[in-house]
C-alpha cells in the first residue's frame, strides 16, 4: 500500500519566514508615488499598511522571525499536510511522481490565512480597529475575516461584484466570521461610484476593489488597508508552505524537478516555491523548474508587458515594475476570481524576466476538465484558482508517460472548492465560455501605464 | 503554547471494526420481515444488500477486519486528526477539557465515506453494476457517489426535496464524482408517485427517500440498496473514528468523561462512542458519559416511543425495534437535513432502553447560535447536524464553568458546514423558525406502527 500523506508535528512549524529578496542578484527595482512617480519611502506608505509591514516590504534580511503569537493561531491548522497524488499518477497513466501540499484544511480553506493572521497580528499591535480589503472569489476576504475576527479586528470586505453574486456562500462565511461585505463596484466609496457612473453593469475587477478598499481605509480612523497577494511582505508569510515542504519531501526522500503554482498575485505559487527557488539562485539546483499558471483571461505574464504600473484602477496604490495587462483593464468574468488581477507580485516578474521561473496561461474549460479528473482520483474538488496548477501538473505528468521519464512534480493546492461549485455546475452544464482575449482592449490598457522617470 | 492536534500515522489506521453487539448483554431484538411482520432472515435481504454487508449485520463476532483495498482508500483521508479546543475552552471560560475528533478531512467533507467506501468495496465484490441511495442535506449522497466512483460504480440518489433545493452545491458536488441524482419524492418510483398524487408539495423526509431507493435497487438489475446509517454494519464500520481517538487520547494522556455525537440515524456519534462504551458495557469505566443529540424537529429518542417501526415510510425496509415517532411522519424542513430521520439506530435504541447512554434534543436556533461561537473561536464551521453536538458540549461545558468541574469532554465534529452556508444566512437574517413539534402529528404517525406478533 501506498503512504498518501505526511505530516509534521506543530513543533516542526517554520519558526521564521523567508525573504528571496536576499538571494537575488538584481531585486526588483523599488516601488514608484502613485502620483509623482518618484520614489516611494516607507512614511508614504503608512496611511495605508501596518508600519511593521512596511518594514518587512522594504527587509532586505533573508529571515524573519515569527511572533508566537502568529505561530500559535497557525497551528490551529498547520502544518499543512504534503499528499501523494498516486491515485492521479495511476489514472494519468504517467511515471512521474505527483506530491501536493494541501492548504484547503485551513478554516476559510485556502493558504490565503497564512497572511491574513500575520497583518491581522501587527494591525492588532498598532492599536488599530479594524481592516478594509478586496477579495476576488472570496478566499482572501474570507481568511481576512477569520483572522480579524481572531484578534478582535473589524473587517470590511469589497467583493467583487461578478464573484459577489457568483459565490454568495463566500459571503455567508465572512458574514459568520463577523466580516462586513459589500459588491464592488460599490456606492460606498468614489472609486466605486466613479466606474459606477461610467459602466453601471460592470462585473467588477481585483482593480477597482483594491482601490475601494484603500479609499475606505485612508477615510476611517482607526483602519488600515489589507492585501492578500502581490507585495513582498505576503508572499514572505506564505513561504510557511515551501519550507514545510522542504522537510516533508526529505521526508519521502525526494527533491522535486518541477513546481507548480497557480498564480493571481502570486502567493500561493511563490509561497511553495521560494523556499525551494533558493537553490536554484544559489546554483545548487540548476535543473529546478517551477511554473506560475495564469488565466488566459488575464494573463499579466504571458501577454502583458514587464514595465511600471499601478497596483490599483484608480492609480491610488503604488507603482510596481511587474507583468502587467495594464491597470485599467477589465478581465472577462471567469470563475477563478483570484486569478482576475491585470498585475503580478514584482519579485515573481523580475524572476520571470531574468529566467529562473517560468509562466503558461490556460482556459477555464481545460482547467476544469483536469480538476475534475483529479476530484475523481484523489477525492478533493478545487478551487477554480487552483484547477490552472492541476492543468498544468497534468501537462507535464502526459509529457513524462511520453519522454518516459519519472520526474518529481510538487505543486500546491492551494485551497478547496466547495464554495465555488456553481463553477463545476456551469462546467457539467456545458455552458461555461472560453473568452477570447481582446488584444485590442490589452493593447490599449497598456497604453495607460505610467511614464516612469529613471 | 498549547497543542491542537493530534494525529495518527497511517499505519497506526484500524485493522478492524468494533461490533458492540459483542459485549451487549441485551442486543436489540432482530428485524421482521416488513410484510409479514415474521423473523426476517438473511435470504430476505439478498435483493437490498451486498450479502458481505447482510453478514455483518447479523455478525456477532467483536472484531471484523477491515479488507486491505478499504484501508488503502480510507487512507487517503484517515486517521483523522483530534483536536483540543483551546480557544473554544477559553471563550467558553470553562475549566473542562474539550476535545474533538475532526472529520471534515475527508474529500465529500464528512464521516460517512467510513461506510460508504466499505460498502462501495463489497458491492464491487459482489459484481454489481451500481447503488440507489437516498440523501438528506447530502453529506451521504456525496460520500457514497465519491466512493462508488473509485470503485467503478454507478450511484443512483434520491434527494429529499427540501434539501434539494435548499444545498445545490451538494448535488454538484454528487455529480462531480459521477452521480444521478433526482429531488426525492420524484416521478421515477411508484413510493414517490404515490406521495406526489396525495401532496405535491411535500419537502420530502429520509423515510420516502429510502423508499425510492430501496424500489429504484430491487427494480433495477445489478443494483442494489446503500443506506449512510442506522444499520449495525454502518455503525461498526464508522467505529473507525473511535478507536483512532482512543489511541489519541491516549497520546494526549487523558480519558473522556462525556462523549457528545450528534444523531439521526446515530452512525456517526455511535462510532465515536462505541468503542469507549466497550469499557462501560464491560465494567471498567461506569461514570463515562455518552450522549446522543438529535433535533427538536425530529425526535424519536426525546418524544418518540421504543417500539418496532418500520424503517421507511413505504414500509418495504425491515421494521426494526427502535425509538421512533412513526414511519409516517414528516418532520419540519429544517436545515439539519440528517437528522430528518423517523427512528434510530437500533444498537443505540437498546442502550438508551437499558440505560447506558442518554439523548436530549435541541431547536435550530440555537444550535446555530453555538456553531457560531464554535466558528468564530475554532475557525471551522460546522454542518447543522453537527452544530447539535456542538450545543450539548456548549451546555456540558458552562455546566463544568458552574461546578468548577475540569472534566474531559470529547464530541465527533462529523462535518464542515461549507455547503449548508444558507442555512447559515438565514440564521444571520433571523429567518429560521423554531418549529413546535406537533404532538398530534407524531400521536398519529405512532398510531400506524406494526402488531409484531411476540
Amino acid at each position: 500500500m501506498h503512504q498518501y500523506k505526511y505530516f509534521l508535528g506543530e513543533k516542526d512549524m517554520p519558526t521564521h519566514w523567508y525573504n528571496i529578496i536576499a538571494d537575488m542578484k538584481t531585486p526588483p527595482p523599488p516601488y514608484r508615488h502613485p502620483a509623482t512617480l518618484e520614489l516611494l519611502g516607507p512614511d508614504d506608505l503608512a496611511p495605508v499598511f501596518p508600519m511593521a509591514l512596511i518594514e518587512q516590504e522594504v527587509s532586505k534580511e533573508r529571515y524573519i522571525e515569527i511572533p508566537d503569537q502568529v505561530q500559535d493561531v497557525l497551528k490551529m491548522w498547520r502544518p499543512s499536510p504534503l499528499y501523494r497524488a498516486a491515485r492521479w499518477e495511476n489514472m494519468l497513466d504517467t511515471p512521474a511522481k505527483i506530491y501536493y501540499k494541501w492548504e484547503g484544511v485551513s478554516p476559510p480553506g485556502s493558504h490565503k490565512p497564512n497572511t491574513a493572521v500575520a497583518q491581522a497580528y501587527y494591525a492588532k499591535q498598532e492599536g488599530l480597529e479594524g481592516f478594509a480589503t478586496e477579495t476576488g472569489a472570496g478566499q482572501w476576504g474570507s481568511a481576512l475575516c477569520f483572522a480579524a475576527q481572531l484578534f478582535g479586528l473589524q473587517c470590511k470586505v469589497f467583493m467583487v461584484t461578478i464573484s459577489y453574486h457568483q459565490k454568495p456562500y463566500r459571503r455567508v462565511m465572512m458574514e459568520t466570521w463577523g466580516g462586513s461585505v459589500v459588491p464592488s463596484p460599490s456606492s460606498e466609496t468614489k472609486a466605486g461610484r466613479d466606474i459606477l457612473e461610467v459602466d453601471p453593469e460592470t462585473t467588477g475587477s481585483l482593480g477597482i476593489a483594491i482601490s475601494e478598499a484603500i479609499e475606505y481605509a485612508v477615510t476611517h480612523d482607526g483602519f488600515k488597508y489589507s492585501l492578500g497577494s502581490v507585495v513582498n511582505f505576503v508572499l514572505m508569510h506564505q513561504t510557511v508552505i515551501g519550507q514545510e515542504a522542504l522537510k516533508q519531501m526529505e521526508m519521502v526522500g525526494e527533491y522535486p524537478d518541477i513546481l507548480i503554482g497557480c498564480a493571481g498575485g502570486g502567493s500561493n505559487a511563490a509561497g511553495l516555491i521560494y523556499p525551494f527557488l533558493k537553490d536554484k539562485l544559489n546554483g545548487d539546483k540548476p535543473e529546478l523548474r517551477a511554473i506560475f499558471v495564469e488565466s488566459t483571461a488575464c494573463p499579466s505574464m504571458t501577454k502583458g508587458i514587464y514595465a511600471f504600473d499601478w497596483g490599483d484602477t484608480a492609480k491610488t496604490g503604488p507603482v510596481a515594475k511587474m507583468h502587467t495587462v495594464g491597470h485599467s483593464f477589465i478581465p472577462a468574468p471567469v470563475h477563478a476570481g483570484g486569478l482576475r488581477y491585470h498585475g503580478m507580485a514584482p519579485s515573481i516578474c523580475a524572476l520571470l524576466d531574468q529566467g529562473f521561473v517560468e509562466a503558461r496561461a490556460y482556459h477555464q474549460n481545460e482547467i476544469l476538465t483536469a480538476a475534475e479528473s483529479f476530484a475523481q482520483a484523489e477525492g478533493f474538488i478545487v478551487a477554480p484558482e487552483t484547477a490552472h496548477a492541476i492543468k498544468a501538473v497534468q501537462d507535464e505528468a502526459i509529457a513524462c508517460r511520453e519522454s518516459g521519464e519519472g520526474k518529481v512534480i510538487l505543486f500546491n493546492n492551494s485551497g478547496h472548492g466547495n464554495l465555488d461549485l456553481a463553477a463545476f455546475d456551469a462546467f457539467h452544464r456545458k455552458e461555461l465560455p472560453d473568452y477570447k482575449l481582446e488584444e485590442a482592449v490589452v493593447q490599449k490598457a497598456l497604453e495607460e501605464l505610467p511614464q516612469v522617470p529613471a
